[in-house]
């Protein structure tokens, strides 16, 4: 298999070593934890401003403390991309949730049908949420937060839900569009 | 992690042993060579005719000699499912395709966005042609079969390509009312 | 009128009696039962392994003892059909349905709208299913069996709505992608 | 079968000699002239105002002279109500169809799938522009003018094929509102 | 600026002095009314028969008493035109409505969401309804009459607010079938 | 009329006082430049840290040089926010377009149909392409970015179309999520 030696972009990926030192920095950073540089930092680095922004917004919704927990905000993460049908996030995003949830069957359930997955009925009214973000906002009223409610999640934790999802929407659109490819590392990542 | 105690279907699985002779010998045949018995041979047996009925179509367009190699065949059986949201199919067959294809990377690209995959340009266009025939096939016309003739498949592959379309359509319909679970064992073969 | 020079599919139709013994006896018995030979056993016969399987599956559904009467069954096949946008199942199936129902009317109104069809709640209630399956099979779940359970069916007659909109989901798009020309004979039966 | 008692609209049925003289002798005429009087008409003249402007209309667009052939005009609002699941349009004017055409098996056909219909390609594309109407009429551009011309339709031709679908959209919308019942007379007309 | 030198729809617009004298007559009268002549009154004008059935149409149902105010009237007509992407139709329609509601935002608002516009209760089940008419008209059933009852609304209100948007479709179709370009002065029209 | 007392979103809105020194500072730079506070600042506040990462974000993609002239990217978002159905971004981006493009007209027609807007061939193609991403981004192939070539656009213009479809699809969600409502000022600015 060669498949390694497939672009992993549309776009230039410029050498770290020309990036400016904040970008390599956070680079090098991921690379010593992970054992790699995901993609994505590659293929987007291509724009500075907008990497910096991008892992900002980023960090603020999936590192901060909160309602959700960790293995939640990748549930939600790969339930939407896969309904956009991103080929990174599901794949890049779908290891991270294995890791988070500590179970090596859950990622590829939510990928392929939430509604069929092993989740709890809160999850489930969370990923239900997180789609009507993804294709329905417009529709968004009184009453999804007051169902949201009833499943015990809080106002700030609705938000939560709503801003990965539009901001995973974001990221892939983007994906999809420079065509970035995963890393073959991220395919068998948490399978236990 | 006790998902594998989790409920293989909605519908009564009928004891190995209660089932009449010629399908228990087609699951007891399964399991020798897998070493389990996928959960699509117990939960169909609730029904032994269309068990029968089934697993002879299966045969008919899965095992027969023919334009298509039996990776191509999981491929198309991997898209449509996808499309059709079927847990079942998608992480069985996704399974078998990376077997086939000796390929561990293929199935998940397929199942997330197929026009994104390690494939050739006449695979696109048999998968493009597969999803028109699982989504839109009262518009199929002559230049669907002259397009695909254009890549070399010849009108008995467009033929078989439908099949195993709407075959699988049907299949992934009863998986999905059935609640059909795919075994843990599917998750993993094949990842080389 | 000339229309029954038209060519009644795409594929090569073979001559009956070159046909395996089991398949033209089948194919002699409809001819003598109905007066003429439905074009979908002619269309079919040119494979005859899916022939078999294809007859054994409809057999098993239609033809069995159950919960659903014979014409709630055609009256599946014509309201699903009709939504896959299928000419030979909706036509043929649509001469059957006023047979079995002995109502004139009722298979034009199925297929332009089941919704305003002369039709009973709890038939309404099985086409709603039979639809869902037929397009948001994903997304069957334990209230629609409640559901239906309210309307009086069984879990098993859920088993066989769902199996007849699959299974005729498979027919529509064999017989659009084959081009499946239903035969004159059929425009007329059961108009009373 | 007592269908016939079914009540022909979800609005008061005006008694036809209370109605202003010039909508009862409307009424009188059509009767004279088909032998009974269609629901429609009875159903609008709840309305005397909208059912002198809406037949008004209609003649002005189905009377006229013009490169339509009547056939032609018929056939677009059997595929275009067929699309809009009307059902009293798709069996009023399917019968009305089959006698103008002078054929049986036309008005069927178009109604399930107009792209396996017995027409020719220039009708093919007059109900491809009619359907475009129907569903994106946002979208018609210069292309489509020009496609249509390279079949010979004028530019005024291509006016009547969107005012049809479009004046049909009116019809059908009004009739599934008011669950407008076709008489029994039409199911059989053109049959030959 | 020399916007307005933009033709006004894709077909021939007549002389004024050239056309029959009733409909030189409204569109002297329109003109003396509003200061300018609607671009609708000269585009359709290339059909005499057709302009005159179509205004009948629209003072049926515009200019008549009855449950809905004239501003309510307009608010389907420009929240149905919005989702028909119809630009003639929301432009003008929206200066009418701001100034027969007398607010500078409102038709803005329901043209791009009417579910976040400054709108009652009641208004809101009356714009659903008006929606539903626009693309699902072949669901409506007696539960649409039950909840607009609910609101208060009259059997003959639910027709209305039906055959406005039923109108409207026809209006919307014709208007982005003929390019109608809405006149420049709409666009200030009523802003406060 | 008393819309000025509506509330502006569903969270809390902060004093601007409590602000964090640089978000108080961005606020504050807005208000003197604009004249008011645009609400999207107000609402966002609520999370400091995904307002700077936005506003960056904001920044890199609307500020920066390039080949899109400011008027385009207003265009842009002008467009796809309609189509995602965002009150608050159509409305306000909806007025900066009008200024940006010294047309008073442009951003009601884009709002409503880009496709009958007076914009050049170059400009419909890159709103095309950006509607593409908004709803279709899986579908992105080297083909577009051919098409978009054609037209003149480099490859960094495609990133830069994509780019600010995919960032106001993320405001668009959290504008419909949060309830995020125009200022009034909006509706009337640069209209001439």
């Amino acid at each position: 298999m060669t498949t390694t030696a497939a672009p992993i972009g549309r776009f230039p990926i410029p050498e770290i070593n020309d990036l400016p030192e904040d970008i390599r920095q956070r680079i090098l950073a991921v690379q010593e934890k992970s054992g790699f540089v995901p993609n994505v930092f590659l293929v987007l680095a291509h724009r500075p401003d907008e990497f910096r922004a991008f892992f900002a917004y980023h960090d603020a919704l999936m590192d901060k403390p909160g309602g959700l927990s960790k293995a939640d905000r990748e549930m939600i993460v790969v339930a939407t991309s896969a309904a956009n049908q991103c080929q990174y996030c599901v794949i890049a995003h779908g290891a991270i949730l294995r890791i988070r949830a500590k179970n090596p069957l859950l990622a590829d359930q939510v990928a392929v049908n939430y509604l069929k997955a092993d989740i709890t009925p809160k999850q489930r009214a969370m990923l239900d949420f997180a789609l009507k973000v993804a294709f329905e906002a417009y529709a968004v009223e009184d009453e999804d937060f007051e169902a949201l409610g009833e499943h015990g999640f809080s106002k700030d934790d609705v938000w939560d839900i709503a801003a990965i999802s539009a901001f995973f929407g974001l990221s892939n659109r983007m994906a999809n569009v420079t065509s970035m490819r995963p890393n073959d590392e991220f395919y068998t990542m948490g399978r236990g």
